[in-house]
């Protein structure tokens, strides 16, 4: 097989036309007849609904409706489903597509105005009258797990839903033997997310053929699907989902949203499309959101500072409901013992309801909590016995000659961890080297003379990718040569439309110029999963490459029956088949593919089905696992507390890079991610559940001018578990980058001042602790 | 396998929808900013453009655009492509899609208006100013193959296109050593067709994509598709082509079209969605036609009547181009020796261009004509020698025992032909029981004594179904244990949606109302050729057949797996896979199909692909001979001529039947088809080629009056050549219905009267022939 296309750092396919204005997204879908959606929401955390008259709002201009829940009742009814059951939720904990009865955050959806446009139907908003009584508000999970709480939910005995335990080996016995035992409590701060493009849902019902047509920026258009064809009684087929182009997901965009149904069963009550495009107050207050942690841990080592163990328990933070089931806390359970070869663990998680909007998994998705406390476990180790952080880790480390290694933790399914190839050591030596960490005592006094505090940071990580069941692909050349790459992947930005098209190009050796990837519409593509979990290169690459070569077989045997060759003095090459050593002696693939489409006037070969396509399926029964470390060096002014960071180093193994630049562009856009956790992002409410950073100018995002260069330095160790060799991409540089932040600044402000267990850390949080150091 | 389904006359499915208004023709494509196309079309039959000026029209209210071909240079020019290419053919004879400098036909497209509304466009036609200069015209085909005749096309050397022959044995030999040869010319008047839907088509850009949509009203949408793109040297996979609900094909709407491709170039000239729907005016001037034809031929046969030779010469009116390249002409060529068994035969068609609008197939395509003129062969054989004219049949007819029989024609294609199955005699015998023959004189005696003609007619043909070079499926058990099927192959009110279920349904041994049929969009199954040729049962049916056996096989797989039982021993009934004999172990095909789509929380196993679903072609290598005869008794007035069909007989052999209620459709359609053949149908011009007979006071229709009860008998007889044993039924009973019809008016009308060698016969004709024969 060719590898022109795999592994080089060719530019996206699709950047001309999303840069020059030309994808379709959701808002750009337009359809005769089509109305607009606001919806009304709750003001307020916790309360019940009185009562709703509409009747004010229905009589001003252009407006078409005014649909509660009970309008819907003959499409559909009750609470939305959960995207992943879990057997400790006995039942879906989640709300209506519209508000019934009771409210539980601020943001709830309650009503939604239809209205010829956005503007009127925004208009009429305020002319509903609702009447709401307030019912008391838990407005943090640690407040709610508390004796005698108010109940996020009227009726609940308890605001905790569930309590996820993971061990292994014998704690107990691991913490006596030990030499050292530290205990720490960390918090871990509620944020958003922030994708670029807000939500966006037009349903269309096509009354002709009684199908629902759903155009829906989601990361997970298929489960969207799926559970909307349970909730309104349907078939499946019956419903027709695209994924259109989408700017950003990272995790919320994942969930099952109740506006999505709400669209849906309003343009099936009203009989026109209805589009609906979420504003960006409307994302702060109703778009899940990443949780409050507290974790409360100790951690054993022996002697020489390597850790033998981890135990404790964490608050989780679930807001008001569930939809996502338990995933967010159970993967952050089972990203222990993360990169370390622990003894023993014993962790466990209460999973508590909060009168705050949900929080689903966001890019890392509980593995950046789980590495955030590891980490400064790791760094508490180093700090008590005064080792170099790095030896800490060295020494904790599962080893490359480990591999395949079993954690001895299990998977949100239960499976046991078995991670398949890495060497954490040399990820972790490479960043040390990279950043000149030899250097950089020196650096840190040149620092010093400018009134500046230098520091630097480590963080390791090993994260689960490439989640099953499957990803599938089909792989079509077209009567002109061209080749169209279906797939139910979703693309929200990652750069599917190349790299899954270099995979193709290099299969059937032809141009990447010539090849297209259409993804997640149903009618292109039958089945998908989601794009979630870093699976996609894994699952659809694999898929396309098991598709291609299938496509490559059926073309190069009716070469060899035009050519009259025999099938493996064939070679693909250049859009032909061609005669190993005989160049002239070719087909071009545009033949073959007419002729498999009937109209090259030449019988299709026998034996040789019609069409130069064909479907693979690529099905994840094993997990492939990436790794990485990285350091960073800050610099704090310690007069404002302003931190900026100076350099910053990540090694990185994802297996086979399918093309560098999108690895490191997602890797980049991980660790800004990261970034904005450690030092910017906090969404903050107050007692009564009110939001207090509703807006950019409270609530803080990285921008590129905090941003420090990043360099990055990859590792390729062939994951065995898939036929590209390929591990996920897309949280690695998240997870270790907060822990890495914070370590830097740890370091930064010197071994006197307090150890940080939380993040994000303000500039008045830094000057703080300074003051304090100099006490 | 269960066959509840496969041969139980059950109703069709698509009548709920279709009969209470809910399908979606051409005409109920709305799109948003669609603007409405007509078209300027030429009043003389031959002339030559001097100027065009568009000025006032394009003032007009609501004009947007007034096109000429010039106007779509950068999209598209040159000439249409022909759709079966013949070497014959050096170049495409085929008009641009708007005129360029010359005009062939009265109705050839010469520009068109895009207006906001259709009643706009139609106000600005006469608005616009042309200027045509007159030139000769070719009203006739024997005209155009006169010497010193005009030339249909300035510049050709002759109107003579092609000069096809078939032969076989040594025709010379045979005629020399028969016991007798007679004579006879033939004429078959042209006649139009008259879908209840007239053409439309739809077309839409999208600009985001670049793609372009089309719906059209077509049998052949993906032939469209294909000569579309070439035509825009784009790519097919570019060009999305939907056949949505069509009324009627019965072979026009099997050719592309000129309009076709005009509204694609108007909606790429103008970025809008173009929508033209032809009316029934420009039906009658622009729609392709059946043809003139004028034989001469002679018969040869043995001193017993048996048919031993025939030879002759035909002259075809191919009208002013040749769309369709020479299918029609070859088509009835290859039709010979039809159900005899004739020693040796040479024929020969001139195929000629004249200024009227072009012929291409329609329902029988060429065959009904070869039927005709060798039935009345027949006739002629048994009047000369006074025999019966069953019996002259009987003694000629390729015997069951010969089957299969190489008859020493071609194809079209050029392969041999040879009969697969079949009992020729038998059918003759059945319709001539059936009939009450026997009874026949008691019942002619009757009728003179109320002053009527009674005449007793019988004909005979067999028929090449089944045409290649395939047809394609897939099938679909969704999560909701419901099947779709997809296909290629477009319906026009067959009843696909019916019989491609039956063969599901059976597969899958699912309920009938499970199974949902959706066909002819690009979008939803990727190839597909043409409905055309009395194929789809044989082609997509088989491909239904193959694909539903793949999913069988792949649902018992995976019950096998969660039964824990062995493949072998499991069955497929009732929506279930269950154990035989043990029918509480089952698994729902729902649950299989939800289990292979990754959404029942069981694995898949392993080696078993996602997606209940396969796809499956049947490639038609050989041909499935369907045949049999038709009986019919008239009675007429001699007074008015009128002419009523007192009784009908068929006896058709189609294979396997698929459903018996719709295959008696096709038969009785067809026959009615004939039957308006016989006695109505004659599209007249003057010798300036404007036509005579354009509105349907002056073109006559079979109308329900006019139509005999229809007795149909089977004959069953499977098909060896494809997996369901069946062969073609949409032509079967149009094939020998003409030549039935006027051998029983030549029975009625006595031994007296003139051989009647011309249809259709009017009552005038009736009556000038019953004036002849009492002079």
């Amino acid at each position: 097989m060719s590898t022109r296309y795999f592994g080089a750092a060719v530019p996206r396919l699709e950047d001309p036309r999303l840069l020059t204005g030309r994808g379709t997204y959701v808002d750009d879908i337009v359809l005769p007849g089509m109305l607009h959606a606001v919806f009304l929401r709750s003001s307020v955390a916790h309360g019940r609904i009185r009562s709703l008259d509409p009747s004010a709002a229905l009589s001003m201009p252009g407006i078409r409706a005014v649909y509660a829940m009970a309008d819907f009742v003959s499409f559909g009814s009750g609470p939305m489903p959960t995207m992943a059951p879990h057997p400790l939720l006995k039942s879906p904990i989640t709300c209506s597509p519209l508000a019934v009865d009771e409210v539980r955050y601020v943001g709830e959806a309650i009503a939604m105005v239809l209205a010829d446009s956005r503007a009127e139907a925004e208009d009429a908003l305020a002319a509903i009258e609702l009447d709401i009584e307030h019912l008391p508000v838990v407005a943090n999970a640690r407040q709610g797990i508390a004796d005698g709480a108010p109940r996020a939910h009227s009726g609940r005995d308890s605001n905790v839903i569930a309590t996820l335990r993971g061990s292994h080996g014998n704690v107990d016995a691991v913490f006596a033997a030990a030499a050292h035992r530290f205990s720490e409590t960390f918090e871990i701060h509620r944020g958003g997310c922030h994708a670029m493009e807000c939500r966006g849902v037009v349903a269309a019902p096509e009354p002709r053929s009684g199908e629902l047509s759903l155009w829906t920026s989601s990361q997970s258009p298929y489960m969207v699907r799926r559970h909307l064809a349970t909730y309104l009684g349907r078939d499946e087929a019956d419903i027709r989902v695209t994924a259109p182009d989408v700017g950003g997901g990272f995790g919320p965009k994942a969930n099952v949203y109740p506006e999505e149904f709400a669209v849906a069963l309003a343009a099936l009550a009203c009989g026109h499309p209805v589009k609906w495009i979420e504003d960006r107050q409307e994302h702060f207050l109703a778009t899940t959101q990443q949780r409050d942690q507290f974790w409360s841990l100790e951690v054993a080592c022996d002697a020489a500072g390597r850790m033998l163990g981890v135990r404790g328990r964490c608050i989780h933070d679930n807001g008001a409901y569930a939809p996502y089931g338990l995933i967010l806390p159970a993967t952050a359970l089972a990203s222990f013992p993360g990169p370390y070869a622990l003894a023993a663990f014993d962790l466990s998680i209460d999973v508590v309801l909060t009168n705050l909007v949900p929080t689903t998994p966001v890019r890392g998705a509980g593995r950046p909590n789980a590495a955030f406390v590891l980490e400064r476990l790791a760094d508490t180790i180093a700090r008590r016995l005064n080792l170099p952080r790095e030896e800490v880790r060295r020494r904790s480390f599962v080893r490359a000659e480990q591999m395949p290694y079993v954690t001895g933790g299990k998977m949100r399914d239960g499976s046991p961890v078995a991670y398949d190839s890495g060497d954490y050591a040399k990820a972790l030596s490479l960043v040390v080297d990279k950043i000149d960490a030899a250097g950089f005592e020196e650096r840190r006094a040149e620092a010093a003379t400018r009134g500046r505090l230098l520091g630097l940071g480590f963080a390791s990580c090993v994260e689960d990718t490439g989640l099953g069941p499957f990803e599938g692909a089909s792989v079509r050349v077209t009567p002109a040569g061209k080749v169209v790459v279906a797939t139910g992947a979703a693309s929200q930005g990652q750069g599917h439309a190349t790299t899954l098209a270099q995979i193709a190009a290099d299969a059937l050796g032809v141009d990447l110029s010539q090849v297209t990837v259409k993804a997640a519409d149903s009618r292109i593509f039958p089945l998908g999963i989601s794009t979630i979990a870093s699976r996609v290169a894994v699952t659809a690459g694999s898929s396309v490459e098991i598709a291609a070569r299938k496509v490559r077989d059926k073309a190069i045997k009716v070469a060899a029956h035009i050519l009259e060759a025999g099938e493996h003095d064939l070679e693909i090459e250049n859009g032909q088949v061609r005669v190993v050593g005989v160049p002239d002696m070719n087909v071009p693939l545009s033949t073959i593919a007419r002729v498999l489409s009937g109209s090259a006037g030449v019988p299709i070969p026998a034996g040789v089905e019609p069409d130069l396509a064909a479907t693979g399926y690529f099905e994840a029964n094993q997990l492939a696992f990436a790794y990485g470390s990285q350091a960073c060096e800050v610099e704090i002014d310690p007069e404002t507390g302003d931190t900026r960071i100076t350099r910053y180093v990540v090694a990185h193994d994802c297996g086979r890079l399918i093309n560098p630049l999108i690895v490191d562009g997602q890797i980049r856009g991980g660790v800004v991610h990261g970034i904005g956790n450690a030092l910017f992002e906090h969404m903050r409410h107050d007692e009564a559940g009110q939001p207090l950073t509703a807006t950019y100018a409270d609530y803080l995002l990285p921008g590129a001018a905090e941003m420090p260069d990043i360099e990055i330095h990859h590792i390729e160790t062939p994951s065995p578990r898939n036929p590209i060799g390929a591990k996920g991409a897309g949280e690695g540089g998240t997870i270790p980058a907060v822990a890495c932040v914070i370590s830097a600044i740890q370091d930064a402000l010197g071994p006197a001042a307090p150890f940080i267990t939380m993040h994000p850390v303000s500039p008045e949080q830094i000057v703080e602790w300074i003051d304090q150091t100099r006490k």
